[in-house]
């Protein structure tokens, strides 16, 4: 535990940012900046890739690896990010764990909103199936807007007769695009990121007037839950997306999915992504990799690399 | 995820189970031949000892040792139980951590009613300090009663000034003693062991006539967490000590601890002893290790094993 970490970071994120951003693709390249600052482990190899109709890296560690698959759905409020923002978070993922990750280049907002997302996960998903990868050897991550979409790719998959990945992971996830956690009003002023105004007026791109009390834009609050595989979800205090996990956690348990809700004091939104800085970012991403290896479990035929 | 196994071993514990214990010296003996079935791993050195005024068991793995000491308080609702009756639990945690296990035989009702096991385990606490181990190298450890009481140990030794421990680790653990958790009614028909009645009648002879609203009876629902160490909260969904477990880990979020709520579906109160039995059990202990491991940073001067 280190309080004085959290506290300078803390102060770090609270600078003045300067102006908001003209358009969306200023927002998109003052995100893309930020995220190129966050430290990558050595020795990745990536590669470029398809998956359904849409580009994706694949992530894998230099030594180490085992075979299975992490499908991950970067953040950004749909709006913003790209596999290469996420590239901390899932090279992290892959040296701890020795999975590929498969980071999906999902259509954006205001492009091209709900549920476009949504259809090129679960198109992403679906042709690993059909590449013929056993589902218990594939898991679902993401961070913020991401680990909404792990979650809502699931119960998609599900709704439509597919066999489900062996679990979810979730980083300071978005559950629910109506704002009513508690936390959105508790955390307004402690959370150093983002506020109710700010989400609402970017995820009101994604949500194009879509009616955001639905499955899959609030499974928070509306979605049936049952059957899901094992769920992860971690989340700091110093965030207005806090209950978003807390309250998804409640649910799934009381639909009788094994859920473990990891929450760490006094650090903000996706503090996963500042190892180096915060002890805790690296403490967690290692709970989450030991979380991922006892859920994914890989037929012997996988021992070769997957194609 | 193995749902076969969780079926079997509720079927097992659903078996009738004949009379109900005569006296306090059956049940004792009852509850010590059935934990004496549970798997405790090879290769375990035992030690008795003392600290303060209680014997202790100490349990280290035959290889891997580290340093760093594990305070562990057995369950059995403050009436059962011995250091004897938790050594699987203990053991696979010696082994799974490398740390020493220090397992407290503090005195039990109704011979020694609340708060004799607080006055024991805190003594203990104190006397591990006294000896000159850093506090920062002790965690707390505890199923059912006894993760009650790693709780409320923490809250007396804040209380009396003394620094806390590392970390707290709690196995289903019995934080309200009013039995006001809404999973005493929802899972009353589904817990294979327990019901309201069987709890309130048991720990009635811990309580000898003391109000149960206290701090120390039910910091569930009445202690200040400020300050704690980071902890981690395991439990069942077959239980109705679910929500101890939930609201504990809700209420020491609020006061700004780290807190790991682990929630298994369709397992019963102590699933982590049927280790051989559920692969859940084993899984658990796995992340349980990792989490003492995080937090137990024990000084290079402790390198050589403790006296």
């Amino acid at each position: 535990m280190n309080r004085e970490q959290r506290a300078k970071l803390d102060a770090m994120l609270r600078q003045p940012h300067g102006e908001s951003p003209a358009s969306v693709e200023a927002f998109r390249a003052d995100f893309k900046a930020m995220m190129a600052r966050m430290v990558v482990p050595d020795g990745l190899r990536t590669t470029q890739t398809t998956l359904g109709d849409r580009p994706a890296l694949r992530i894998e560690p230099g030594e180490g690896r085992r075979p299975g698959t992490i499908l991950y759905f970067h953040g950004g409020v749909w709006v913003l990010g790209s596999p290469e923002t996420a590239l901390s978070l899932t090279g992290h993922l892959a040296v701890k764990t020795g999975f590929s990750v498969l980071s999906l280049d999902y259509r954006l907002a205001p492009e091209h909103p709900f549920p476009a997302a949504i259809d090129d996960t679960l198109s992403a998903y679906r042709a690993l199936l059909e590449s013929g990868q056993d589902p218990a050897s594939i898991v679902f991550a993401g961070d913020s807007a991401g680990g909404g979409l792990a979650v809502t790719t699931s119960l998609a998959a599900r709704d439509a007769g597919l066999p489900l990945p062996a679990a979810i992971l979730g980083f300071s996830s978005m559950f629910d695009v109506t704002w009513a956690g508690e936390s959105m009003d508790t955390k307004n002023d402690i959370d150093p990121i983002f506020t109710r105004e700010s989400l609402a007026q970017t995820t009101a791109m994604y949500l194009a007037g879509a009616d955001p009390h639905q499955p899959l834009l609030s499974p928070a609050l509306h979605a049936d839950l049952t059957g899901l595989p094992p769920m992860l979800l971690q989340a700091g205090t110093n965030e207005v997306l806090l209950d978003d996990s807390t309250r998804m956690a409640a649910r799934a348990t009381a639909a009788g999915v094994d859920v473990i809700l990891d929450v760490t004091a006094d650090v903000p939104h996706g503090f996963q992504v500042f190892v180096g800085l915060l002890d805790e970012a690296g403490e967690a991403l290692d709970r989450a990799a030991l979380f991922l290896a006892q859920h994914l479990h890989a037929p012997d035929k996988e021992n070769a690399p997957v194609s």
